[in-house]
This record gives C-alpha cells, structure tokens and sequence, in this order.
C-alpha cells in the first residue's frame, strides 16, 4: 500500500514521499525500508536515526526527520490503528460446530461462531456476534452481551454477568469460587458456599488463565473498559473500576476496592477490604498494605511513596557503610565525652 | 422465611422479632431490611449501627442491638450455614453425557454427574458421587475418592491419588510434571522423567488454574482439609500439612515442607528443601528463604519476624532524613575531635 | 535388576557388590534397601552416613562408603538416566482419537498420538510423533516440529512456530495476545491488534499454565533448550535466549531481552525494554528494573548485587537499635558541641 493511501485511511498530513510502497509495520528497531513505525514516547527519539523505516508516525511536535512522516496527537493509537491496516487473525468459522453442546435453553443472538466442543449451559444468554472458541464452557443461567470473544479453554461460570464487546483469553476463569472457608471449632474448615456472581461490564478484556473468582454474597465487579492481563488473580467481592489497567500476575484478595484509571504493574499484591483511589499507579511488585489515596504513585513492599522509595533503594548501596559509620561515631563520641 | 424459622434451622437463641421475613444473605455495608447479616471480628461491630440489615448473626459477647440478633458462638461458620439456606448452585445433570469418553477399564462409582467431553483414561478408579464438569480430563490410572468435584478445564496426571470430598476449581492441574532438568557437559539440560505421585488426601480443594506437581520419585502431598487458592504453584516433592491455607499465587518451590494450620497469605514464595513449622503465618509477598520454627509470624523478602519488619517499615519513611543526619555527625564530631 | 546391569546400563564403574537387587530409585532420605539413591552437591555427603539406601550414585571425588556405589562424573544426570530404567509413563494412545477435529488442509506427519477432543485448525503443520492429549488446541496456521508433546488443554494460537522436541504442560497457552492497547483523548483504550507471533525454538519446555504472550509486531522468541516452569508469564515482544531456566511464577513484562544461561528463580519479575545478560542468576522475588550485565548474581527488589543484598538483610535486624543509636548520638553530639 502507498504511503499516501496510508495517511489517508489513518487520516494523517503525510510530509513526504506518497509513493513509498509499504508491506507492514515493525518496531523502530527492527523496521525495514518497506515498513512503516512510530515513535510516541520523546525518550526514543534518539533512536530516529538509526531506524532502516520506510516511513514514521510521529506528533507534530518532533523534530523534522528526512524519513516520509505521518503526523499524529497520538502517535500510538495511529500506529495501532495502522496494524490493522496490514493484519487480522484469522476469520472465526460461522455456525455451530457439530461437537457443541448447547442446552436447549440456552439463547443465541445473531450472527455467532460457536467452535469444537463448546458447551453452553441452561438458561444461557449470548448476545450478537459470539466468538467461542474451542472448548469454551459457559455454566448455566450465565448472561453474556453482544461481541463476546472467548478463547480456547475460558470458562464462565453460573449466573456470570458479562457485558457488550468483552474478551476473554485463552484459559480464563470468570466466577470461579472465592476462597472462603470457615474454621471449626477444631481447626478444620468449613466450605463457604459462594453464592454471589461475577459482573464484567462492557469492553473488558481478560488475560489468559486469569481467574476472577465471584463473590460470597453480592458481586465481584470489574468496570468499564478495564484491561486485566495473564494470570492475574481478582479475589471475591473485589470492585474493580472503570478503565483501569492489572499487569501480568497481580493479585487482589478480595473486596479490594480499586478506582477508575487505576495502573497496578506486575506482580502487585492488594491485600483485602481497601480502597485504592482513583489514578493511582503502583510499580511493579509492589505489595499495598493500606488504603491509598487516588493520584498517587506508590512502590515497595509494603507500599510507600515512590520517590520516597526511590531514595531509600539508592541509599541501601551505602547502607554496610553508614552502619559502619554509625559504629566509629559511637565510639569516637564515647571518647570524647570521657575526655570531657 | 422468617427469623424464627431460620434461627431454629441454624441452633441459634433469637433476640428479638421471630416474625421478620429474610430473603438472603448480605454483608454488613451492603445487607437491606429483608436479608441477615453478621460481624465477627470485633473491629467491624462499629459498622452494626449504620447496618440497614433485618436481623444479625452476633456472639453472645458483642454489645445488644436493636435489630433482630442471632446468638452464635461462631458467627462467621454460622453465616456460612445461612448461606445454605438461601443459595445453592444449579444442580449437576445425573449420568453420563454422550460426548464424553471413558476408558473400558476405568472403574466409576455409583451416584455420578459426568458432563460433556470429560475424559477418563485407563485404569481410573473414581468413587461415588463424583461430579466432573466440562472438559475434565483424567489420565489413566488416577484413584479418586467419594464426593470429587472438578470443575470445568481441570485435569488429573496419571496415577494422582485423590481422598475423599476433594474439589478441583477450574483449570488446576493435578500431577504436571515436575521441573527437574539435568545440566550436562555442554550447558544443555536432560529431562529429568517425573515419575513420582501427587497425593491429595481427603477434603483438599485446590483453586482455579492452581498447579500441583508430581514429584521426581516418591510423591508430592497435599495434607487432610487444606485449602489452596487460585494460581498456586506447589513444586515437586513438596509436602503439605493439614488445615493450611494457602493464599493465591502462592509459590513452592520443590521440597518444601509445610506443616499443619500454616497460613501463608498472597503471593507468597518458600523455597526448596525447608521447612516451614506448624501454625506459622506468613503476611502477603513473604519470601521464605530459610526454614521457619513452629508458631512463627513472618514477614518481608526474605523473610524475618513480622514485629521487626513492622518497625523497619515504619524506620525506612526517616531513612533519607538519617542518612543526613550520620553524614553531619560525621563532620561535628570530626570538627570536635579536631578541635582537642 | 541387579546393580552390576544398571552399572553396564548406566556406563558406570560399580564400587562394591554388583548382584544387590535394585527395585526403584528414591532421594538420599527416603531410599529404601532395595533403591539406588544419588548424592551431587557436596553439602549433602553428610547425609550418606544416614541413608538406607541399598546403592547410591557418586563422584568420584567422593569420599568412599560402604554402600556399593556407582562412580559418575555428573551423578544428577546419571541418577536422571537411572529413573527411565524403572518407570516410563503410561504410552500414548497411538491413532487419532474419533471425538479430535482436524481441518482438513492440517498436515499431520508420521507416528502420532491424538487424542479425544483435540482439535486442529487450517493450514496447521505438525511433525512426526506428536502426542496431544485430550482437549489440545491448535489454531490456524500454526507449524509444529517432530516429537511435539502438549498434554491436556494446551494451546497453540494462530501463526506460532514451534521447533522439535518441544513438552507444553497441562494448561499451557502459547501465543495469547499481547497486552496492548492504546489510550485515546477520553481515557479509554483502544485494543492494539497483536499481530506478531510466538515462536519456541528446539527443545523448550513450557510449564502448566504458564502464559507466552504474542507479539504487538515481530516476535516473541523462547531460545533452544530454553525450560519455562508453571505459572510464568512472558510478555509480548520478548526474547529469551537458549538453555535458560525461568522457575515458576516468573514474569517478563514485554521486549524484555534475557540472554543465554540465565536463571531466574521463583515469582522473579523483569520490567520491559531490558537486557538480562548472559549467564545472570536472579534469586526468587527479585524485581529486575534495570539491564543486568552478564554474569551477574542479583536480589532484591528493585535488583542489586546479591552480595550487598545480603548484607543488607543482616543488618536491617539492628535497623530499630541503629536508628535510636543515631539519635542518642545526635543528642551527645549537640551536648559536647555546647560544651565547647
């Protein structure tokens, strides 16, 4: 596709050659003369020079390169949206594979891909446009919106409320039962019957053998719009917000509140019954301990400010030292009181 | 139903109006006129005079109230029974669906729910009342004792030994092989062929996408009335007592001994070869480097005495603030010492 | 079988009585009088004074011992090589399973096991000798080597390239989308179309349950040899070198680049946009922020020397005692400095 055509589909002003014929998209680093990138974050600009890309998308407000460019606010978007340009997966194959096996109460929308050994419940309710992937298990009574994708091996369990244009990935758990049980007088346990649901609400994505387990009573809840990555773990009762964003492997115990535009990082631990605010960003690993007011940027385990976190982790290099100086002071303080 | 009734189902004295109608179960913030709630912990009963609840599970020790109040000893295991009364999952479908497939020499108890493309391979021995939702896979030779759920996805490696009244949630995998890998002369590694067991003895329940390793040789066990939760990972040769609780994304690493009660909370990690001693608690994101006495509460990576790590944590907000401090010390008493 | 023919089997010389009757192998612990044990690291040789074993496996740096030995320059490995001559798995069902589906443009090569519910898409190419036990996934397109194993609910998504030789766990997901999206002008976020692949060289081995996200664009590549345990979660974009060894729970944030030989312990986490050297040991739970030079031993998180880590943890056991001696000495200071 000439770049020309590009920008017009991306809707960008092209400064450069039209004619450049492009094959695809790559990164910066690995691009070639007939593939088109981005650079979005001003930290890489460095790496404009070095790049072999046929072409750029770039804001407005970078320096002017000799590589043809495509102007963008959102170099980022324009570049995802330019991916889609050149690739999509394969077409789901419509209809019902013969292996399915659908209740007879269960309702379909319009429109559906229904694969190899599917199994949808009584009482099940799938909207337009369905994507079930091999294997996928929908128990009973679970009410699903329209645009549903679910990957090979996702499972949703009984009464899951699923909104429009959800995404599950491969192996993903929704409404798997909360961890509740309680002790007897003799130290063993008893099973909580976990009687609450699931709600994911419109335009949420779920990573791959990610597990969303349902409430005891009531509701867990994930809001609009928020994306949750592999192998999180979202306890029972947990309320999770709206375009919010759970990186790879984090966990929240349960009835953790956690606010809109939230960014857990990697491996990030919540512990139960706290609110995390709106917007607040916790790097990765860290283990959050207390409720913690929106805007903020937290790190460490437990959490604390990160720029706090930053200086204290700068200041352990020295740490054998200064507890050596500490001893010297202590003993030449010592001498010079007895020498008082 | 009304209070008097369920009071009566649950062996409690009431306090109060026998004639209120209950229609399910709440918690304490969330709980309407027509639904029972419960404190437990003496820290919530603050939250019992704004409660919109219409009865209440409290013990015998807690404050009177004007609502309607169940007096239980245990509040906490009472709730779950209540529970009970109120909720019970859709029931499994009796027999065996059609698309399932059995191995000619597995041997299956009576009283069975086994549901669309289950696999059981051969030589399994299964016990009576087993339910095995979608999908569940058993390779050959497995033993599963009486009153086994496993939900959908779960599988089962070959020659497991399962107890009674155990439950798989969604996609855990019981026997994978452990990961043993011998290096050789020239840096690559040789499979080390897992041929040991995972036992699960009786009233286990492992959580969703959960993984418990077969062991090199011998076995891996997993001890009478222990609850593990999702995305855990119990390594080869682990040994796991009874009545321990193990919070999600838990790691073993291989050899880990754990003894009975232990309860080790989120993201936890032990590693190989050590030993964890009864009734030890370890708070979320613990690392266990070194083998803990009995009766231990641990914190921090690695691991020390909760009571310490507290008062570091508390420390390290003055840390930057004392590292100037020693370096103006430092230079006073230099200037002191000078001036003898 | 009689020691002296493990001896031949194993390429051993034998010390002491070759006609002992061997039934099985087990660790230095638990070896019975009829069980070949072994002992590698040289801080387990206390052990053998106590062990029951009936023959063991041994350096021969070894210091001599009564039990008949077997004499090994790499005792682990020979000790690998002996289970295979007393346990072998269950073998696969040779044929294709009547209940798999496969696309009729898949190319399947010689010798294979599939079993029951498996399913394989267009255009998919695998080679001779795979086993895919029950309920394994593969998408369209994807190309597998020879003597693939992937056991129950594994899955191989769209376009992944795998080479020979190649063992997924139960659970295992390769080629999952990438966790990308972009953010627009209002706060949401638009799904950026991962349209890379993954591809898993020669050798790999990837752990149940464990997550291998396909790249935005390009690749996400495990190296030769590479053995990924449960639970890990690669992010999309990254690259992995040969004979490197990721333990359970790990996680790879995305473009991240970790060389050759490395090995990273249990529930370690990598920031994206790094290089991890060759040859780089992590102990578990360390959180790698920054690129690590080759050779380096790390802890800590975020990551610092292993050596000073160490030191650290010692220290901060007087942490309480050494900030009150700051402040005792901060008051005599002032005390000595108005003396003046």
């Amino acid at each position: 596709m000439k770049l020309g055509e590009i920008g017009k589909r991306l809707k960008c002003q092209l400064r450069g050659d039209p004619e450049v014929e492009i094959h695809g998209v790559a990164g910066i680093d690995e691009a070639g003369p007939d593939q088109l990138t981005f650079v979005s974050n001003p930290k890489y600009y460095s790496h404009i020079p070095k790049t072999r890309a046929g072409a750029i998308i770039l804001s407005p407000e970078a320096a002017e390169t000799a590589i043809p460019t495509l102007l963008s606010s959102n170099p980022y978007l324009t570049f995802a949206y330019a991916i889609e340009l050149f690739y999509s997966p394969p077409a789901p194959i419509p209809g019902i594979h013969p292996t399915a096996t659908i209740a007879e109460t269960a309702v379909l929308g319009e429109n559906y891909s229904i694969g190899p050994n599917v199994v949808i419940g009584e009482g099940v309710k799938l909207g337009d446009n369905a994507v079930l992937y091999a294997g996928v298990t929908i128990y009973p009574y679970a009410t699903i919106g329209d645009n549903f994708t679910a990957h090979s091996g996702a499972c949703i369990r009984e009464y899951s409320r699923i909104g429009n244009n959800v995404i599950l990935q491969n192996g993903a758990v929704i409404g798997s039962d909360g961890f509740g049980f309680a002790p007897r007088e003799d130290g063993t346990y008893h099973k909580i019957v976990q009687s609450g649901i699931v709600v994911l609400e419109d335009d949420v994505e779920i990573g791959a053998n990610a597990c969303v387990d349902r409430a005891t009573v009531g509701e867990t809840r994930i809001g609009r719009g928020t994306k949750i990555d592999n192998l999180v773990q979202i306890g029972h009762g947990s309320q999770v917000g709206k375009d919010t964003v759970l990186a790879a492997q984090v966990g929240l115990a349960g009835s953790t509140r956690v606010g809109n535009r939230v960014m857990l990082g990697g491996q990030v631990g919540a512990a139960g019954h706290l609110t995390i605010g709106d917007g607040v960003i916790a790097t990765a690993q860290t283990g959050i301990a207390r409720s913690v007011e929106a805007g903020q940027t937290i790190s460490g385990s437990p959490e604390m400010q990160t720029s706090l976190w930053k200086k204290n982790y700068i200041l352990m290099h020295e740490f054998p030292e200064l507890v050596k100086t500490i001893r010297r002071l202590e003993k030449e303080v010592k001498e010079l009181r007895n020498e008082r």
